[in-house]
């Protein structure tokens, strides 16, 4: 048997949504469902879902700071269990939440958000225009890549008002403290992405849970730069950013 | 890519002593340390490393049970990070403890565990004779069928001393209360157990920490009737039982 035998392996399916409907059945109780993130090296990475409930509190002071900056009617892309749009909706914003996840829908609705499943290129344009569109919880990472942030950017700038914000995190990937994931986006994995033309962020990673695993995806942390560099040939402009760390949220505008 | 690429897949390595030293390094804390055990189907389930510490109040009331059969000298099979060993030690018992995870070793050792990195079949004979022999945390597992029991129960018995005991927990697959469990030991992969003739609690499994993986190993959950049949054509014999849910824990002496 090699490191793992493909004809017994796990079954393709919505590893997140099981996550988040445990955690939320469950009560959301520390130390109960977990997530098993698996990058393509073979790493993996365990988190407590009661991450994915956590408030305001508890998210990274970059992220206080982003959602400080949501104005009027909001997107928020990835939603999750709903943890940025619920605290948004009790502030008065009207938030619609999207997540490809079937079951990160159901918990958010049972949770009181009006959530979408759709992903950002198949979202009907009458549900627009928002004044803040939210890339929360790294989702900037959806963007990808140079080609990927094109599609999915112009898209988002025609929901877009007038004045309209785009409101996103990361992390960067140069300045992580873990010793794995420098070796994996500053070594080894730069290397490959280097000769790919991928970004050094670039990861490719799938969420396991019990015998559930989704399918491999791409997801970027992006450096400042590296950011400033995708957004070039898109409707989008860096306006502000605030650092946590490794950790940060920027604030795009409309050209 | 198949369910897994065998091309980048983790690095073969100690992976259970990984978990244990990260978690005695970080002060037991829980919520920081997780162990990933993957079965041969994909299932992956989720540890907190802190239950590799636990002390007795928080073991199954089997296991307490067992511990208060132990007498004299005290072999300690698979003694990990030494949860069993230390409060026997401190209630008065010699004990040695013996695992193949070397990570598992220095934890112990750095705890007061007078602890030796071997196989069972490997211990000097020279260490005997012991009057307890325990098998604890599920560790009647290491039996896995009865050519290996028979091997491993010949050898433990050589080195009893006269009225030893061993004394060994296990759980029984055919009631546990977890329906991917249920499904692995009683439907699907019985059917391939029974046609190999293997045991339905027979598990194939590894233990995932980061980038390391051990190798896969072979792990036996017996039902009470199992656990009979893999002790006949063996030096011992079942004395007492006492069970907590689907957990139990048995006291075997020589014939």
């Amino acid at each position: 048997m090699g490191w793992n035998d493909p004809a017994s392996g796990p079954e393709v399916g919505d590893a997140f949504g099981q996550v988040l409907a445990a955690c939320w059945e469950g009560g959301v109780r520390p130390g109960t469902v977990h997530e098993v993130l698996e990058r393509d090296d073979g790493y993996v990475q365990v988190w407590d879902a009661v991450r994915w409930f956590a408030g305001p509190d508890e998210w990274s002071a970059a992220e206080r700071w982003g959602c400080e900056h949501v104005i009027g009617r909001v997107l928020d892309v990835g939603c999750g269990a709903g943890r940025h749009a619920i605290p948004l909706a009790e502030a008065g914003h009207e938030v619609i939440g999207i997540d490809c996840s079937p079951g990160a829908v159901a918990v958010a609705r049972d949770r009181g958000v009006r959530a979408l499943r759709t992903a950002v290129e198949e979202l009907a344009p009458d549900e627009g225009p928002f004044d803040s569109i939210l890339l929360l919880g790294s989702n900037l990472g959806i963007l990808v890549d140079e080609q990927q942030a094109a599609r999915s950017l112009t898209r988002l700038a025609s929901m877009a008002g007038a004045g309209a914000r785009l409101i996103g995190s990361s992390l960067d990937p140069h300045i992580t403290g873990y010793p794995e994931h420098r070796r994996y986006h500053n070594a080894d994995h730069q290397r490959s992405n280097r000769r790919t033309g991928r970004l050094p962020g670039q990861t490719r990673m799938r969420v396991r849970y019990r015998r559930t695993v989704t399918e491999w995806f791409d997801y970027t942390f992006f450096s400042e730069a590296e950011l400033e560099r995708i957004l070039k040939g898109t409707p989008w402009v860096l306006r502000a950013m605030e650092y946590d760390g490794p950790t940060y949220c920027v604030v795009l505008e409309l050209r």
